[in-house]
């Protein structure tokens, strides 16, 4: 990425999506906003380049917003996948000391995953949820009514507070995947070591649509890394699928994968392929590989005449 | 259910929550808890009877809070399932103007659900997002820094507020799903409207995993009215799946595939079979009645001799 | 089919081979030979332009010879099917009468067929196998020891024998299949009522090997209207299979399974694409028609971009 | 099997099949009969306690006399397997020389095995088929119009003939796989090492009937060591599989597999549960051991109060 971008990001400043943010290159221009659907705008009405937006978290699941904006919203795509290791630090007003602490401000999954050690340290404290960790850093700074927040490291020296406590959440490995949006466009190159997003809405709730569509995967010997539900909306029993799959919409497996999806399923969108974060080959079980899909292809060929 | 119950629901009062609860029968005793996990505890400790928790909301999927719960908390069960119709007033101290209302307090959801009639009717708001939308009605009232709130009817009695708009979300078929849950114990008598809840790991990722748990219903002629993936929390591509199905323990053809899934899977919780609040009967496809498995039994132990 | 061809078919004379041969038009000349082998290898050889040879029997399932000697043959294709309805007559040599006859002569199958009958007509026979009902007809003409013969109609003729009794057989729906092979070329147009057989050795015995090489036809809605298991001779456990799929390869669903095929098989070997005798419509469920496939098609080119 | 029994076989004396039968005890008493459906009728009558037939043959497949007629007769259950090497010799008159042998009197699949033999040894032979080897071997003896037979060693002493060539079949693993069938009673013990057979009919051609009933043994983590298809007979397209499945119906994946064909299939047919003849173990996919079985059963007992 030669040229600086402008990305916008789910913010306050001090979240872990800042984080994510600045690893697509430090002479990004970074624009916090206020949420999801804010920074899926500002991508489409071309006032930034990128938007960066948490996806999936491994202690919580699916971000239902992103998941949401992207399944009704045209015209965007997918070009690239972040992690960021998920530590929480309790931290207050400086001077003040943690045996004084009752009210803890902080995002429920945050809260969730501190609760042992809280339990432990602060007998007798109250939860009292936030939108977002760095939204309670920012609340508490500005005056509000609690004792100390939950929220990543970054969150302390950005509004002057003071870490009482580092790494208090229960899931040491625990990471949030950000995904980096822009306007729909030819996929990011195939790298060997890529992923592919659809979403894909089930036929109107015939007993097993999910298992048929599960098959047009394994036909093709494409392994799915990521498989979340999420309502269509409309009424109770009706599911579209988030699916990440192993694969490059160049590789043939995941096209042809795709274009059976195309027919089965009454919606199907296309997110966008694009090298995987942890950089491990992505690979089809069976003989599905670009040679094999050419050796078929030759052979009816030659069997059409 | 002739005997007064204690019934504790997610609080506060005026949520749809409470409507929910009211369902189990006028003459019980209603209180209101800060969270899911709390009313879970009280079901636990016996200081109520019965919790009554959201599980389900047809706009927006499952409520994570009680999925997850429900997935670590053993020794309780789903004793019966009720819906309430979702409908979003907007509300404000008496006397306060639409034209003169900026900051709006509600949940995400609900604000999501009158973004439309807020965008036509409210072009410069701002929203401020609430825990529920309850607490925001709870929160104007105690004198929040805000203008209106969004929420259920009922809450404006309760809070002194006044309605300045009725009905402002959008899917007027908007329902939200709430199940009752009580100490585990023998599940509720089959009624032939019934549904089967289940929380099903899936075997360490191996490829087709979700494919071979769905054929232990599918071999069944099982339906299922709702699958909803979450994660399993210790790192990403690892799921399990909440799970209706559709019938009750005493059908042979749910009993087998509990069989199955117990085999297959590395954990697999059974949360009760109880009566389908829209009572439509239960039935499985193809040979897989209740008379089916009885003649297939004794098929079987004639050869056996 | 303006020109006369040169038709070698299972001979001999009198056989319902003879009968399917004869389908293929008047104006042919009519070669029998004495198996299916010799047959193939005349079309091979360029002595003949076609054979005729029975493939299946309503009644007694595939014929093994015919099967096999297309699995080994390579440079041959099927380019058409006939039915022929399967009539049994009883026959002996003028003069001879109904109380007399004792030792019958016949193909087992013929007998089978014919057994009730019989049973019931011929209380004390013996049935003496033949290698085909009409070598049964020769044999009697040429003055094998025994009474009489079961044959079809035409046997009795052609060998100067006279029928005692006719159409004896159980089944009086029951007909053979034949096909019409020549060398390997392009295969037939489409008709829109067509299908195409294939033979698939199955991978190194997996466990559901069978089942997901199915399942290549069923991800792409096609139909088989034979499946039919062979050893591959080299040991037990090991099976190809003769399968008749609904459609033309010129199907895209049809091109696609082939090609799903021959990724998946250690040996997939293409019959040939050809005109049902029943001329019934071939047909793919779900969005499987050439339309959907371009759709699909169109669309992964435009993402692609 | 310590007393003697009388054992039918499909002779005559010098076939493979008598091999078979011998394998059953050198003090048993066997009795030769004419074909497949005589050995059968003989045990139902109780003129015979066992017959001995073939069933299969890793060069040709299932013989279909046997298969067709454990199909349409009730009564009869297999109580064991045996296995002979094939193994072909050529022989003559005492005399005979090599370069004499014109015209070789045997039957299709001996002949078609020892073909490139012949081709090399006896370039200008020709075949005349035969019902079986040892009925080629005896007609020889009786004086039949040929001038060598191809059958197994044993039918050289018999019939008073001499070897040419031994062991001139091309596939030297060749082996015939025979049943041990008596009338239906309770199975035999289960050994750890056995199979299961069972005939079963697939549902009125559904589209996807054979993948469902394949999903019925997959399902339970069994095995198909064999499946073969034969018409059912009535028209095209019908078929019935004839299955060997790893295991034992004292085996609960064996037994709820059985149960699930029973509500499947509109007719399945028990054969009968016995040692396998390679002594190899027999074990169910995944956890499918009667343990599995139990503590699930265990389980849902638990479960249902």
């Amino acid at each position: 990425m030669p040229k600086a971008l402008k990305i916008a990001y789910l913010g306050p400043a001090g979240t872990f999506t800042e984080l994510a943010a600045l690893q697509l290159g430090s002479e990004n221009e970074l624009v916090p906003l206020a949420s999801v659907t804010e920074t899926i705008d500002a991508v489409l009405a071309g006032s930034v380049d990128r938007a960066v937006v948490p996806i999936e978290n491994s202690l919580e699941g699916g971000v239902s917003a992103t998941s949401d904006a992207l399944a009704v919203t045209p015209g965007v795509q997918i070009f690239g996948e972040y992690l960021v290791p998920v530590k929480f630090d309790l931290m207050a007003k400086p001077g003040k000391k943690l045996s004084e602490i009752k009210d803890v401000l902080t995002h429920p999954v945050a809260y969730a995953q501190s609760r042992k050690w809280l339990e432990k340290n602060l007998t007798s404290h109250t939860h009292i949820p936030a939108a977002s960790t760095a939204a309670a850093a920012k609340a508490l700074a500005d005056g509000a009514n609690c004792d100390a927040v939950i929220a990543a490291t970054a969150a302390a020296k950005l509004y002057g507070l003071e870490i009482l406590a580092s790494d208090i959440g229960e899931n040491k490995e625990a990471q949030t995947r950000f995904v980096e949006i822009g306007k729909s466009a030819k996929p990011q190159p195939k790298t060997g070591a890529d992923k592919t997003s659809v979403i894909v809405e089930l036929p109107d709730d015939r007993p097993g649509g999910l298992l048929e569509m599960l098959e047009q995967f394994a036909a093709r010997g494409v392994n799915l890394s990521r498989i979340e539900s999420r309502p269509v909306g409309d009424r109770f029993g009706r599911y579209r699928f988030n699916i990440d799959a192993e694969g490059h919409i160049e590789d043939e497996a995941i096209a042809e994968a795709l274009m059976g999806l195309h027919r089965f399923s009454p919606k199907v969108i296309y997110l966008g392929s694009y090298a995987k974060a942890d950089k491990s080959a992505s690979e089809h079980e069976g003989n599905n590989t670009n040679g094999s899909y050419h050796a078929a292809k030759k052979w009816l060929d030659d069997l059409r005449g």
